[in-house]
């Protein structure tokens, strides 16, 4: 049998890691990290290990506004890893803004992310183009 | 004063590493890594360590097809990371392909390469929509 988790399973909890951020669907979003994982978000700042960090993250980044994820065109799966591009769509009252985003994970056999780095520089946020 | 690299210098790294490649200058692709930089190219192959193996990748590269590197929308800086979107496009018979690629590096105080780690998936190439 394989040692590593299948790359379309993998590419499915890629899709939900997006749909149910968007969707508001804390649970079901967390519940796709390991119990030891841990994310870097941006990448730069420090790094928060486990569900109830992972799930402050959530809380502090839903505070902020309304934000949907939106698959960008790449997605590579390599053995446990796994990188893609998306955009990031905050609502700031009446305007929405984008946000180009590259994610960098890892998985455990059970296709749980191991880990999350997020490369984004927030000063490159610009009104969405319609 | 700063410890790190300027983020600009190191976007005209990476700009000088897509054109070298293109315009086929081996010596001036190669003097943009640091003397013990180390490549995986693609992801989940076997490192090359130092100028001389990775030179011999070079070598390996541009014996199998004229290749073009072309920037694909996403550079993103952070300390001493670099992370960035571009496509190759090769050129097989009177055919030019395109592979997407993401592209994840690291570098030393003076700004060169210390390592490379090259995201695609070679079953993704296709012919060049043009």
């Amino acid at each position: 049998m394989a040692d590593q988790p299948d790359p379309d399973v993998i590419r499915k909890v890629i899709a939900n890691y997006m749909q149910r951020f968007t969707a508001q669907d804390r649970a079901g979003w967390l519940e796709q990290f390991a119990a030891d994982a841990w994310i870097e978000d941006p990448v730069g700042t420090p790094r928060r290990h486990g569900h109830e960090e992972i799930g402050a993250f959530w809380d502090e980044t839903h505070s902020l506004a309304e934000v949907s994820l939106v698959p960008l065109g790449i997605t590579t799966v390599i053995g446990r890893e796994a990188i893609f591009t998306m955009q990031a769509r905050p609502v700031l009252g009446d305007q929405t803004y984008a946000i180009d985003i590259i994610d960098l994970m890892t998985f455990d056999d059970d296709a749980k992310i191991t880990s999350m780095r997020a490369f984004f520089d927030a000063s490159t946020m610009r009104p969405l183009e319609t």
